[in-house]
Order: C-alpha cells, then sequence, then structure tokens
C-alpha cells in the first residue's frame, strides 16, 4: 500500500468514525469516505477490526509526529505546551464525535487484543514523553527534585483519560481539565510554586498563568 | 413491583452484566440470572434499555446507601475513607467484569438520553459528596482555607473515571490512584501538609500515611 493510499483510507476512516460512531461502522461506510472501493480496503485490511487496529496505530504515528518538537523555550514551557496540545483535538468540529468513537474503542480493549495493545503502547508513549518532560524540568532546575517523573506522568495521564470520558459520558468540557494542567505545573510542580498560602493544584488561576 | 422483586431483578442485572458484558446482554440472559421468568422482565420493563436505566439509577441508591455514613472522627478522615471507598468495588471477584460493562455504558451515554441522565446524576452526587466534605474540613480548619470544594471536587471526579477507564482500557490497576487520593489529601489539601521539600502530592507514600 502506498503512503497516499494509506493516508487516504486513515482519513477516509477517521471521518467514518465520526460520523457514524464504533459499534455501527462498517467497511462500506470506511469506502463512502474515501477515494477507494470497498475492494480495495478488503484487498488491505481482513475487515474492520483489522483496519481500525491500523487506524489506532496511524493516531500514535500522527500524535508523535505533531507533538515530536513541542514549543517552548524552557522545559516548564514545553510541559504546558504538550499537556495543552493533548487535550486540544486537530479538528475542533469533529472533536466531540471524535471522543465519542475513541471511547467505545476503549471499551472495546477487554475484548480485542490488538486494540488493547495499540491503547497500552498510546498510554505509554504519552506516559513516557511527560516524565521526560518533567525530568528535564527538574535537571533544569525549574521543577522540584523531590518529584518522581514517572508518578507525575502516570497521575497526569489518568487525568487526561478522565476528562476524555467525562466530556463523553456526562458532557463535560475538557477545557477545566487544561486550567487543571497548567496550574498543575505552576503551583505543584515548580520549584517557585505558589502553593504555600495560595490556592491549591486545583484552585483558581492566578497571576502565575498569564506570565507563561 | 415489590422491593424484593427489584433486588432480584437488579442483582441479576449485575450478574448478567458481568458475565455477557453490555453490548452483548439480552433480556433473557437477565432472566437467566433471576428468579424470574422472562415474561416478568418484559412485564415491568419495555426492553434492555428500560431496564438498563433502572438500573443505573438502583446503582447510585446502592451507592448512596453505602457510603451515607462514612467512618472516620474528622472531616479529612472521613474524606479519605469516601475516596478510599469510591475506588474499591462492592464485589472484588467481579470488579473487573463490572468496570468493563460500565464503560461500555458510559460510551453509549451520547446515544441514549435515559444513560447520560443517570450518570449526570451519579457524576453530580459524587461531586456534591466530596465537595461537601472539603467544606467540612475548611470549616474544621483542618483543610486549607484557599481551596475551592467544587474545583476540588470536580478535578477528583475526573481522577475516578480516568482510573476506571485506564483500567479497562490498559489494564490499569486504580490502586496507584487511591494512593494518589490519599496523598493529595494528606500533602495537598491539609493545612498542615507536608509538600514544602516533601514529594508532590503524587509523590511516593511517607509516613503522613501511617497516621490515618
Amino acid at each position: 500500500m502506498t503512503d497516499a493510499t494509506k493516508d487516504d483510507l486513515m482519513e477516509a476512516t477517521y471521518r467514518a468514525l465520526c460520523k457514524h460512531g464504533y459499534a455501527e461502522l462498517t467497511m462500506q461506510d470506511i469506502a463512502a469516505e474515501s477515494t477507494k472501493s470497498k475492494g480495495t480496503l478488503h484487498y488491505h485490511f481482513d475487515g474492520k477490526r483489522d483496519l481500525l487496529e491500523s487506524f489506532l496505530e496511524y493516531l500514535l504515528t500522527q500524535f508523535e509526529e505533531r507533538t515530536e518538537t513541542v514549543p517552548g523555550g524552557t522545559p516548564a514551557e514545553r510541559l504546558h505546551e504538550f499537556l495543552e496540545e493533548l487535550l486540544t483535538p486537530s479538528d475542533e468540529d469533529s472533536a466531540e464525535e471524535f471522543r465519542m468513537a475513541m471511547l467505545e474503542i476503549k471499551a472495546q480493549a477487554p475484548y480485542n487484543e490488538a486494540y488493547r495493545e495499540q491503547l497500552d503502547e498510546f498510554d505509554r508513549a504519552l506516559h513516557d514523553r511527560i516524565a521526560e518532560l518533567v525530568a528535564d524540568g527538574i535537571e533544569a532546575g525549574q521543577l522540584r527534585e523531590g518529584v518522581d517523573p514517572d508518578e507525575i506522568a502516570d497521575f497526569l495521564v489518568t487525568v487526561f483519560h478522565g476528562a476524555q470520558t467525562r466530556a463523553v459520558a456526562v458532557d463535560r468540557s475538557p477545557a477545566r481539565t487544561k486550567e487543571f494542567f497548567h496550574e498543575y505545573i505552576d503551583e505543584t510542580l515548580r520549584v517557585d510554586g505558589e502553593r504555600d498560602g495560595a490556592p491549591s493544584s486545583t484552585g483558581e488561576m492566578d497571576g502565575s498563568e498569564a506570565d507563561r
């Protein structure tokens, strides 16, 4: 399969998932969104699950490319940017539909080893990336020496999943979680954090936000 | 429907969900787990969705009863207990299966108004309960004055959903999130929190744990 064909099919899968959700999705729906025929899809993929497995792999690659170089002059700034990016959809118009489809896929993971593996990889990639940025921040003297990059990363990945799940299950905007991420860096992780006497890591935004 | 019949059907629904998952669940599966006939189920409920809606309502009532009085001599102790309880399944043997079924139901919420409403109520009940315990803690002088009970509660409910989702999607134990909850209370919320120079709210457990 050429790169162009792959991109075409993966983008068609994205659109079809947003339009139909995961449970109802058919190979025909995906073909309808692509420039290829249903026959071509079946030539390249064993079926919907096989195609979706490739799609999850593709998502991770896309995410890694998109976040390979995070803007920011310091590690703390890059951590802010990375976490902001994490909850910023690549396409705002289809964000809600895509989150819905992704939660369906996460719910399928226990029944589908290939999905589980892809989700594991994504989870690990997120974790490792955050841990690396936190470790850089400690080394640069911006973040507290006492914090454990692995623990922080594990915790922030959990918060990320929580924000996505609540957006789908109870229609709560992930915007508040973005705020939390920024406050957490500024107030809990930074050596010059303002926690003493200031609001906790989930308190209201304060002046430190403006300095970013 | 008598209370006994209701309890029988709701417990049967719990067992059937754990056994078959949500997507594949049929009224017949639920009848098979109960002492009632499929006819009785259809007499009381319009179908699987109607029954599941009652089941979600039942879960909330059960949870509220179970946590109505939280043990603990102080508000901070009760907050510890409540958050511990939140991630402690009522039946350890079926915990994983039940979490799987609940994630399927959360993923269905955008397609099913009745589920969405029940999940909203659960979310709000959790939020309000936590906010109340935090407010009590502030009033008792145990928790920092600067923290906002609503913000803290919103944040902790997000973390709760994240722990449940990751347990299903990537097989990560919620035990680490329990630890986080306890550390968060002791190190971030408490007026005598040990954050300065100590590990962050997601750092390793320290002596404060032993005092609870």
